[in-house]
């Protein structure tokens, strides 16, 4: 068989129930694999139904965790918005290179605009929330956007220098809520998944609700649209979202058994310094530095 | 005409000979569609032919620029293996999701690899250089991963903190040269783009050459591969490379007439600024920093 030149280490989301092992560590700090190979099942979670969202495209199926620490408001708006059917039928209308998919009802601002059911038309923006009361995993990290940043349950997010605000940032995979000018204006209605280099830029200008779990690659390769910033100019163009629906109210014959690394352990520490000090022999300079975007948070699934 | 509501505003690429215009401003500080609106044609440099490389695939052409300021000696082996038409008929033989796509010779390690011809099997890895006569234009940003930032002739670059190495960034878009344990192994025959969120520990462990200006949607779109590190498992779905050849050894009718804007002047310190301060009338909260890797560096084509 062939063997192939690599470029590095970069395994972000492990969809397979076999895990990648075997790397040679020089030194005696662990590599990204051996720290995973070394996790127990007290280490992963499994994510809570009423927080995990499926949505079907032609391609297969996104899985979105929310985060509702952060955004509980819009979150039960998407819960109404979703269990009502609103998704089903509407499209991906937005592809932009090195920026976000967005999603939505394409006829919104026409007299067939769909109905938001019993979901509110305008809800107070969630930008960020009191740090107090927050399990806010720390990362020593010089961060270019925050004073402080460290991940929530798996959700990366940064702190003001006083510590007191603290808010969901927009890395790679995050799901954001669109909105107009009005910041009470994104109600949940229009989704969008982060699919470039994390716009920091975003973060407390927009609500974030989540992360993608799985299917990140369904999202990315999507065509590219070539209206302004990104929109599809034709309808055809659009991708059908066929149905999202939160688990919870899906037959548990539809669910997919996840399970992702908890970030409060000391095995998600040893992850964070295994990306920091890159111990495989391929390294000549094992860095020493991490950024927060730059943490994988690991899903496996038994499937 | 339906009205989409909009994320925020992305714009990096700028392929159309219409630049985004008529973004409103809150306050004195100017859009960065406003700063480029302002620019005049010193603004602009025209890429050198002897440093830009166009590599034709099945979906259009990649144009990618070369910094000869920190990989002479590779940028001269990939000169080499691309006029003797090495990579003509090659393949695109990896894509792993939000990290890289990576292209050469898939037989490399067959008895049927082909001939390097008369460029160098190995090469002494250009990882960094010394900082000393770069024309380093520095930002102000406080980054995970080097001490000092900035730009050298559009290539986004970090320092040490005695200001003594130099070395380019593993930003969205950069390009790079594979390699295997040893150093000196990566002689530009396997080439990588950054498809993901800038994977900066891998600065300074690779040799990176330059970056793609055009059709980087082209890259970014191609299926995931599904074998381990994103490589296809099926020669199959590998993605012909139909030619690479540099400009200068290409007939003038054949170049694309492209401008970069140049980043060692006051338009461009103004546009970082624009990117941190946004005074788009869409933000509530102007964010006041920037990130190295979010700093776009406008390309345009008059065709």
């Amino acid at each position: 068989m062939t063997v192939f030149r690599i470029v590095g280490f970069g395994a972000v989301l492990v969809t397979a129930a076999v895990m990648v092992t075997g790397m040679v560590a020089a030194g005696e700090r662990p590599t990204m694999s051996q720290v995973l190979e070394d996790s127990t099942d007290d280490d992963w979670r499994k994510p809570d139904d009423a927080y995990t969202v499926y949505m079907k495209i032609p391609g297969g199926t996104v899985i979105l965790e929310m985060a509702p620490e952060f955004a509980p408001n819009v979150i039960e708006n998407i819960r109404k918005l979703s269990a009502s059917g609103f998704f089903d039928g509407t499209a991906i209308m937005r592809s932009q290179e090195n920026y976000v998919v967005q999603w939505g009802d394409p006829l919104s601002e026409t007299d067939e605009a769909r109905s938001h059911g019993n979901a509110a038309a305008n809800i107070e923006a969630e930008f960020y929330r009191a740090a107090d009361g927050l399990d806010f995993i720390a990362i020593d990290s010089r961060d270019a956007y925050a004073d402080q940043v460290g991940f929530v349950n798996g959700f990366p997010a940064g702190k003001d220098s006083d510590g007191e605000r603290a808010w969901l940032t927009h890395c790679y995979g995050m799901v954001g809520v669109g909105r107009g000018m009005a910041t009470d204006s994104g109600n949940g209605a229009d989704l969008y998944v982060v699919t470039g280099h994390s716009p920091r830029h975003l973060d407390r200008n927009v609500v974030l609700v989540g992360r993608v779990l799985v299917g990140m690659e369904l999202l990315t390769t999507l065509r590219r649209g070539t209206g302004p910033l990104g929109f599809y100019e034709n309808a055809e163009q659009q991708v059908p979202i066929e149905s999202m629906r939160f688990a919870s109210d899906l037959p548990e014959d539809q669910h997919v058994d996840l399970r992702v690394l908890r970030t409060d352990t000391e095995t998600f520490s040893d992850l964070v310094e295994s990306r920091r000090y890159r111990a495989e022999e391929w390294f000549v300079d094992p860095t020493g530095r991490i950024g927060l975007c730059n943490v994988p948070i690991p899903v496996r699934t038994s499937q």
